[in-house]
């Protein structure tokens, strides 16, 4: 059985930089054996963000790879902070906020493109937590996908 | 003194069946002493979905009561998975999220329908916790309300 | 070093009244270490409530006041419940939730409204915790802004 960091490199993978924040927040926050980490956006590897309305200037397709690169994002900040993601256990809890337009109905296969991500690092058990995956009505830059999400730590 | 389960069947009410995930997370996860549910939507006991928009194609009191199909897909969940609603101790937190126009204003009488069913279920002090009823979007598959929990289970 | 409340007193401002629930909730919920607080509104010191959707009717500079103004009646609850700002250690997490047209982008802008008040409180690291800023459909009454939060309690 692989370890997260070797399920990770095995998908050959590149972690784009850790945001840094955009207002008065921090990244994560460290609380006993949970890891909180903040409400992530589309960071590409150069920095620049994915940005677009998904049913609008984005397609379903579009919007689940704009999934998977918050959930890069996300990881991208646990490597930078925890320098490994052997430190954590498992997913606990995950919310996918979808911008998009009030018609669009599939919200949980564009919030699969980071779940898929965090279960290929975790595995089909501990990869996998709760989860909400819903429509906003706008979100900050006017990116396509935020995602918040709290993990537990191996103690 | 009732017990959860003799509270619930007092009110002779029929669960819906435990919905099935729609995408890559678990409906519940017990960390400890928390029980956390996924956003749970509008399931029906034929296990169809409650669809429409609030302040559209539904009113408010077709809200409020889709509000309360969704805490009857929580209780069938819990029931499902723990057996029994004993187990839990409190509701701690619920996030009542609702799919409405922009012009829509009485969020807490829709979410109000799963917090009075909970109520009836674990009684005024431990069926209530905190709470944020909220206006989304959209909603996957266009169901008007959705909500996620968290619950303290009995030690 | 200050205290917190020796922070707020240095701050120069006034409490609004603690909001009462408007639905079947609980304005706040200790469980154990753990300070959860509802979500909460822009109540002015008269209890009224800062109505307006931001980028219509609001401008930015409103949003933001408006923000600090959730953030004060949220301290409100704290104050009237706990009696101090002292018995938090620290804030673990905020949701903040903006009432925007679909085109605003600058949320994060916003709900620093009331980041930077709990960081005037509770100072730049113990004030400071993680975060979502988000754009909503709407909120209840057509309030601009509605943030719930997760404190540290001191042991």
């Amino acid at each position: 059985m692989n370890t997260p960091d070797e399920n990770f490199a095995a998908l050959g993978l590149t972690l784009p930089p850790a945001p840094k924040p955009l207002g008065v927040y921090k990244p994560y926050l460290i609380d006993g054996k949970y890891l909180y980490v903040s409400g992530h956006g589309t960071v590409r590897e150069d920095g620049t963000l994915i940005v677009g309305r998904i049913g609008d200037t984005m397609n379903d397709d579009d919007g689940k790879l704009a999934a998977r690169q918050v959930g890069l994002s996300i990881l991208s900040t646990i490597k930078a902070n925890l320098g490994t993601f052997n430190r954590i256990k498992r997913v606990i809890k995950v919310l996918g906020m979808v911008n998009c337009i009030p018609e669009f109905e599939k919200h949980p296969f564009i919030i699969n493109g980071c779940s898929e991500l965090f279960r290929e690092v975790w595995g089909e058990d501990n990869g996998v937590g709760v989860r909400s995956a819903v429509g906003m009505g706008s979100l900050p830059g006017n990116i396509p996908v935020e995602i918040e999400a709290l993990f537990e730590l191996i103690e």
